[in-house]
């Protein structure tokens, strides 16, 4: 299947480093990845015969296949490719440049597969719109949950039920402060520093713990799984920052953890901090996320997993590759 | 797709129940069960023509397609129909009547959907191989976690991954005993007599209590996803019955729960009391099952959900025929 990776910073280096590292495995699935480009803000490497992966990821911009100053927008209509893996920073204001890149992408007749969340807040129904239309796949894992397959298991595994809402911990700085402050008893400021300094917030750490963050996850699973056209404006959104050590203490003393929960139903989609039973599927700690269906044949499932990390994320986007390649493959 | 439903209990009357429900839902994605047959122990409604599942749930034997004194295993080669969903009762000492009637279904050319654990505890590899030389499917995702879709997680959106390592409570009963007792700091016994009181533990428990149930499920986990040929008799047991409430609490104490895990990978194969971190994916209550995959690549993957019940383990069975249904019409 011939690709090109747009965008590649960590999560395209790892989903590289990945297929080099399982190419026997991918081999076994009938699989075969020829990346005839490698996209960048800057510049791109570009071989229609397959670019030599291993060399880029060594040599970098040293490589003799880069060339500086061109254009991803321009380039990805004109490429010979099956399918795009979109995978710029993340933008919910504008969703550029990955807006453009998929609809280009799309309109061109390539598949896409994306880990940008913008595109996806700011554009679902149209996007997906462009995809019916050119009898094209989008499909977006690694937006939500990180490694966690939620997507594909609410698509494939749940068929027969209907999905009635979705609870989650989608962000998993946010559940490390709140994981911090139960456990040591400490200010919400006091477990910001410490989720700072270990790498899990950043510098300017408002996405994450004012609930933006999660609120846009809320939007690609409203869309995505619920079949509701919601926006980032529809969602109900508090953060973290007001959660105390006595409200902990308080919750706990009747067998209750702070968690900031992502809901979203028919009627309702809001994130903000809520209080969990001890024991709960829901009550998991440190930086993980954790999504639950609530199903009308099998109830409860709950998946739990890594949000973040390259190699993680990785997982997740090589999970919609090998799906679009055995659709595309049994449709031959 | 036609097909015949072998054994009518709890979960064959529920698979009914929401084919029934459901079928619009199933329509849509290209779906048309036609139950020909359904085989009881003592007799069976048959009609070639398809049976009317409405009337056999309000009429059961009074229905005029009811036909004392019929064998299934005499009945299943003979079948007109492309799949048979094999429902029995599990026996995990000798496997009947379930292991001769996937081997005749697989023989006679069948696909086979079960949620019978007996057959694949005792002879998986021997079933996988008459499935392979007859070019047919054996599914059995409610063998193991109730309405958790692990076995198509594993196989289908974790293909990238190498699965290193299964861990998992794997039996709701022990699990709501060993709450119980954290909970309610009640003896074992006392725990039992309540489970019992609530219809979640049998008279006589010793197969959830005792692990063996759990050993069970993970001979089959170690065959089916794994894909190591293991035995019951490999699996080293310890059951819940000697946990004591001092026990718990001093795990408490420093912040551990008593749980009954189950465990295989490459060298071991066990089930046994084990103190797990609250907060941990696997530190979750009730009869709740979880299912926990150490992977390579997306790291742990956990999924939580209801190990038992009639109307949630027929949605992993659905979920098993929609997956033959989609395989077996991207060929034709």
């Amino acid at each position: 299947m011939k690709m090109a990776l747009v965008g590649f910073g960590n999560v395209g280096k790892a989903v590289a480093q990945v297929m080099l590292e399982k190419k026997e495995v991918l081999q076994k699935i009938g699989f075969k990845p020829e990346v005839v480009a490698i996209l960048e803000k800057d510049g791109s490497w570009i071989d229609e015969k397959g670019l030599k992966l291993q060399e880029i990821l060594s040599l970098g911009k040293s490589s003799p296949a880069w060339k500086s100053n061109t254009v991803s927008k321009e380039i990805i209509p004109e490429l010979d490719c099956e399918l795009i893996v979109e995978m710029t920073v993340t933008n919910i204001e504008h969703g550029e440049p990955g807006l453009t890149h998929i609809r280009e992408a799309l309109n061109s007749g390539k598949d896409v597969v994306t880990s940008n969340k913008g595109p996806l807040v700011l554009a679902f129904p149209e996007l997906m719109g462009i995809a019916e239309k050119k009898h094209r796949i989008l499909l977006y894992e690694a937006t939500v949950g990180g490694a966690i397959p939620l997507f594909h298991v609410a698509r494939e595994a749940l068929l027969i039920n209907e999905i009635i809402s979705i609870t989650g911990i989608l962000n998993g700085t946010s559940n490390y402060i709140l994981t911090k402050m139960t456990e040591e008893r400490i200010s919400f400021n006091a477990a910001l520093r410490e989720a700072q300094e270990r790498g899990y917030a950043e510098a300017d750490p408002t996405y994450d713990i004012e609930g933006i963050d999660a609120a846009a996850k809320l939007v690609i699973l409203a869309n995505g799984i619920l079949k509701m056209k919601r926006r980032f404006s529809d969602v109900q959104i508090q953060g973290i920052t007001k959660v105390t050590p006595e409200m902990i203490e308080l919750a706990m003393e009747d067998g209750y953890l702070v968690k900031h929960i992502g809901y979203v139903d028919r009627n309702r989609i809001e994130v903000m901090p809520r209080l969990i039973p001890q024991g709960s599927p829901l009550a998991v700690g440190g930086t993980l996320n954790v999504i639950s269906f609530h199903t009308d044949v099998a109830e409860d499932i709950t998946l739990i997993g890594r949000g973040a990390g390259p190699r993680e994320t990785s997982s997740a986007i090589l999970g919609d590759i090998l799906y679009i390649n055995k659709i595309r493959k049994s449709e031959r």
